[in-house]
């Protein structure tokens, strides 16, 4: 099956691809060459747990996915210039999902796209120019995004920052200005927005847009308290600008309980614009905008045409229709939930045991375990995140570590995760973990306060509240939480050989 | 097969679709449910000649393109952090298509994300900022290209132009500021650049990039004067800028003699950045840009890491791998100049015979048809242009009119089409100007003083210099041209049934 060796591919990639497109694993990557369900397996058969694949929604290569692709493309894949059913279906079945007064889409074919397309909608609505962004954010790699992005323009030193972004603090109640401990964090998060509104409009600047990550993915897996977002929207609004949710890592959903991770901050907050990307199309191309009729028609009113060459084509459309049933069909949201409860129970299991676990926040398959060197100092354990990552990979377990200090490892697999894989990649953690604690020396012990250990508000759904226990592991819900992995019986190769990185 | 009547489409469109997104035939627009080849279908299995649509570049619903497809998905279609073979072979295949120093690519989306990068890649390694564009230019839709793109921005107004766009006159010798008769106009468009570099230097502004289509298309299928981006290029460099040769449009063949537009400037002229698009996957949402490897480097050492979650996927470069077997296997590049050069013969024969054509321009299956209603003057036939697609559309050919003034008939159809296509639409082409001039009561005359007529200096390739007889529609170079459709019998449909537009 292979064309080149491995050897001969890498060599290859140093020839002819940009330095700047980054491998995992860069001290010996993996060459991947199938994937099934939550799987993936290397040119030797070697089989890994995929825990970061977002784009894989509904499991790589899921075989409906495939065959809605292939009955399209046999028919017919043009420009939406044409009328075609697909994409009115499609977006009738998309907006069905979301609250009522998000009726209009734009489609587009990546989450930079729409992204983009987004902060064109608020300018042209709002007649304003500045956005405001979060820190730590990132929105895309075209020209306008990296402007809004924290995570990429702080890299190009403190000249990088347009004088049109302001940027808020990320609403981090674990190592961010407001804490756990502090009374109403969305409250002060939310006034920090506001005192930036006020400061740029004294300066004659005009918001167009406060633009976040429903959970914040790069940033470190933050999960925003509830009503955060409806304090900030109101304060932007009366600035006159728009809301913009970013679903494209965390939408369709993965958050379990919400298909849209913007509601769980409440039913009374709705965004005027949403965008989607990533798991859309289950690795396809495709992405798309949501909002008001009233953005659309402020849009629509500047006389310009938007085109899109390959956006809404016919089969971008089957194949997503294909995703939206298969998610329902598979009851994968409560998969997300039931799966996501048992992984975090687990996990905080490891917060006691091991001083290294400072904090596990999360909902439903979108998890984040931030490494500390000291669990009241909260000191980022980078080094320590990245040497469990490398070791993971050896154990044929594929995990990444993110955030502003890259110590969070950070889960986000695809959506037939299941109770089995929760189990086999915490039991390596748990063993790595003992290694390396063993390794410095580090007590094991949690050195936390145990009163504030569990008093992290989360989001609306108490589920998440888990007590260390097993309990939650039941079906939620009625549903049947995945135990193996659907696609075939095969189980996990405990390969622990080990390699030096 | 259809989900919903044309009419519950149209309306779900309406409520659904941002109304900037416009159909074709916004009077009475089409809805395709299959195509095959240069073919399209309705809903009622009305058979279209499409003239017009370069993405379906080897022919729509491609069987092979189709295969390469779902073999692919069926196997792995995930991002480009692990290795895989079809990433890697595919940039060797494609770069060995380039003049030898274009050997980096970067691969993503869609034609916008590709411009959007080039300028990114520019700037980084000039260090400037500013961009030379021509006039009635299109790149993109993305923020960062709207504004290069004059074809946009000027429908906003006066104020639209940023100062750091320089807009260059379009090289246009038929309608433009140096003409067919001037003695040197490649020289004196490349001057217009040179001043606009020294101007801008004066004013202390620095230029990264000048970009331009190989060939204009929306700008309404301009072909720059041989050599005129050698000398651009000269005067960009000693600027410390990069030269972006936009191909999205009009690569792969489509020019016939050279596989890429930019090389009918003559075997001396390198673009320092190639963008491609549109035809890359045959409808599939990809697209690259290449690059030095200087450029890349530079790019790289900003040490911003560049991740595109979709760009290079193993799917997308199956497709674009299949779309290259498909050009060399089938000669496209042969039946692009032969079907060009009889078809520009047949529109020359239509210039002596009706004073509404002015100028016939084109090179391989890209072409335009300047309709004018004064020859001396060149007074663009707008209305007319856009008479003639209706009617077109009536007789169920796809033909669109664009360019400055929307009366250039475009031809830009998928690769196949065949000999017995563009007599049939050229003999539509005829009725229907007979019956605007009678209509009008011009007179079936050739205005143009005879020693004109044939003496616009086209690029290199002498074969398009065709006189008006059918000498030249035998086979070129041994490339046999498709005389019907390759993929059935069918005959075309003369559909003669006038509906009021």
């Amino acid at each position: 099956m292979e064309v080149y060796s491995k050897a001969e591919t890498l060599e290859l990639r140093k020839k002819h691809i940009g330095p700047s497109c980054k491998v995992f694993f860069a001290k010996d990557p993996i060459k991947i060459v199938r994937a099934h369900g939550q799987y993936m397996f290397d040119e030797n058969g070697e089989k890994y747990l995929d825990c970061i694949n977002n784009v894989a929604h509904v499991g790589h290569s899921h075989p409906d996915v495939v065959e809605a692709a292939v009955k399209q493309m046999e028919l017919l894949n043009t420009n939406s210039r044409f009328l075609h059913d697909n994409l009115v279906q499609y977006a009738k079945r998309l907006t069905a999902t979301l609250p009522e007064k998000l009726s209009v889409c734009y489609f587009v074919n990546s989450g930079s796209e729409a992204n983009d397309l987004a902060l064109r909608l608020a300018r042209q609505y709002s007649g304003h120019y500045d956005v405001i962004t979060l820190d730590h954010a990132y929105h895309g790699h075209v020209t306008s995004l990296i402007d809004i992005s924290p995570y990429k323009f702080n890299q190009l030193g403190k000249e990088a920052k347009k004088e049109f972004v302001h940027v808020a603090p990320s609403p981090d109640i674990y190592r961010g200005k407001y804490r756990e401990d502090h009374e109403d964090p969305a409250g002060a998060y939310a006034d920090e927005v506001r005192n930036i509104i006020e400061k740029a409009q004294k300066n004659g600047c005009k918001i167009a847009a406060f633009i976040a990550e429903s959970m914040q993915s790069c940033g470190g897996q933050i999960i925003p308290p509830a009503g955060y977002f409806q304090k900030v929207a109101q304060f932007v609004h009366k600035a006159g600008g728009v809301f913009i949710a970013d679903e494209v890592q965390v939408g369709f959903g993965r958050v379990g309980k919400n298909f849209w991770a913007f509601q769980l901050q409440g039913e009374d907050f709705v965004p005027d614009i949403v965008t989607m990307g990533k798991p859309i199309g289950n690795g396809h191309p495709m992405s798309c905008v949501v909002t008001t009729r009233d953005i659309a028609e402020a849009f629509g009113a500047s006389g310009l045409e938007y085109f899109n060459t390959f956006g809404g084509n016919p089969v971008s459309c089957a194949i997503g229709l294909a995703v939206l049933d298969i998610i329902e069909q598979e009851d994968l949201q409560g998969n997300a939930t039931c799966v996501g409860n048992y992984l975090i129970g687990l996990l905080k299991e490891q917060q006691i045991k091991h001083s290294l676990v400072g904090d596990i926040r999360g909902v439903g398959l979108f998890i984040g375990v931030d490494l500390v060197k000291d669990q009241l100092k909260r000191t980022p354990a980078t080094a320590e995140a990245q040497h469990i990552i490398y070791k993971l990979k050896e154990r044929k377990i594929l995990l990444s570590a993110d955030g502003p200090y890259r110590n969070v490892l950070k889960f986000k697999p695809p959506m037939c995760f299941s109770m089995e894989d929760a189990k086999f990649v915490v039991d390596q953690i748990d063993e790595l973990l003992t290694e390396l604690e063993e390794a410095t020396q580090s007590r094991v012990k949690n050195s936390l306060p145990t009163n504030t250990q569990y008093k992290r508000k989360l989001p609306t759904d108490g589920s998440f509240q888990l007590e260390s226990n097993n309990e939650n592991i039941s079906p939620v819900n009625g549903t049947i939480c995945r135990h193996e992995n659907g696609f075939s019986g095969e189980s996990h190769t405990m390969a622990c050989k080990r390699i030096r990185t």
